[in-house]
């Protein structure tokens, strides 16, 4: 692509190196800024300057936060005995909005991939540890994504809990609520067999 | 969606206000940003403001310039007798990059569309008509979508330049290079075969 002015072209390439963004894209969205008022670039360039310089993590549970303790571990209706293991903030934004959960939380910030060259001491697991060898916590969810990376990272932490006698538990797998049984994949539907529940439960979820 | 950061909810907000991109992908970017050297978010921002700011059009087509003349328009080898009439400067950049077109453009930053409130006085057509009847001008070419908003901007060019001597063309419909015929849209197969080419000339494009 050949650009009439340095600044359009440096500023298309900035925007194409964000995930899933390509070069035309980039472009429709630069020139839909200059069309728009002054005011919008201002305030989006202000919004991720300040959120890249001033952001802050939950000293507890690494959770994205304004403050050292984010909301939902300063919340003292919350159950401190069972802890959520969670890869990324997002997962903790999406089990919030189901309302189902009374716990806290723990963002590992990513899993164990030694094909990426992340190992242990790249996310939050020491931190989880010294917070289970203080006595609080009486039961872990494991709720990472089922690949191999995410099952590495469970084996790994639950290794790290051994003796500690802290009960371990993984979200279930199975059929979407709503979804037909013929179009599931069969490992999907092995599972969902394999790990059924008492139909009396399941008429208390619904 | 339920934000645990003030910062972070606005960063998503603002990035969400950009045409095609939503609450979700918003996050998925700025989470990205986060994930990646503090010189990364700086540099977006500032290309972004910095383009904002410093914008300039050339005073002769509006393309977008760093200089008061952009590199087109100050090519001495570039024919200033015709001139391309375009919507938008990425038409430039589509042309430009066929190498096909030794004129000058001319960019009308939109077309008239009465719907959405746009009328000449909004266009750059009075500098358009202006440079026609100073004279060098001696082809105008419209490459304008054909929409019922680009026909109509096309004939109101047209009626303005009346009794100057200018000849007006518009870029050729047809079936795209390498298309099947039995795939064409019966309007775009009409038109071409109306504006058929003579074989000794289209051998001579290809």
């Amino acid at each position: 692509m050949e650009f009439s002015s340095k600044l359009l072209e440096n500023a298309v390439y900035e925007m194409s190196q964000l995930p899933g963004i390509g070069k035309r894209t980039a472009l429709r969205l630069v020139l839909h800024l200059l069309k728009q008022p002054d005011q919008q670039t201002k305030r989006l360039a202000t919004a991720l300057q300040r959120l890249r310089e001033e952001i802050k993590f939950c000293t507890s549970c690494h959770n994205i936060s304004d403050v050292a303790l984010c909301e939902i571990c300063a919340n003292p209706k919350r159950d401190e005995s069972v802890i959520c293991v969670v890869e990324d903030i997002r997962d903790v934004m999406a089990i919030e909005n189901t309302g189902q959960f009374t716990g806290l939380y723990h963002v590992l910030g990513g899993k164990i991939s030694p094909m990426e060259g992340i190992g242990p001491q790249d996310l939050t697991i020491a931190s989880l540890v010294s917070k289970a060898k203080n006595g609080a916590v009486k039961e872990l969810i494991f709720a990472l994504s089922s690949t191999m990376e995410g099952d590495t990272t469970n084996f790994y932490i639950y290794k790290q809990l051994e003796g500690l006698g802290i009960s371990t538990s993984t979200i279930a797998r199975g059929i979407s609520v709503g979804d037909e049984l013929e179009y599931a994949d069969e490992v999907t539907l092995g599972r969902s067999i394999l790990n059924r529940v008492p139909f009396e439960n399941s008429m208390k979820m619904s």
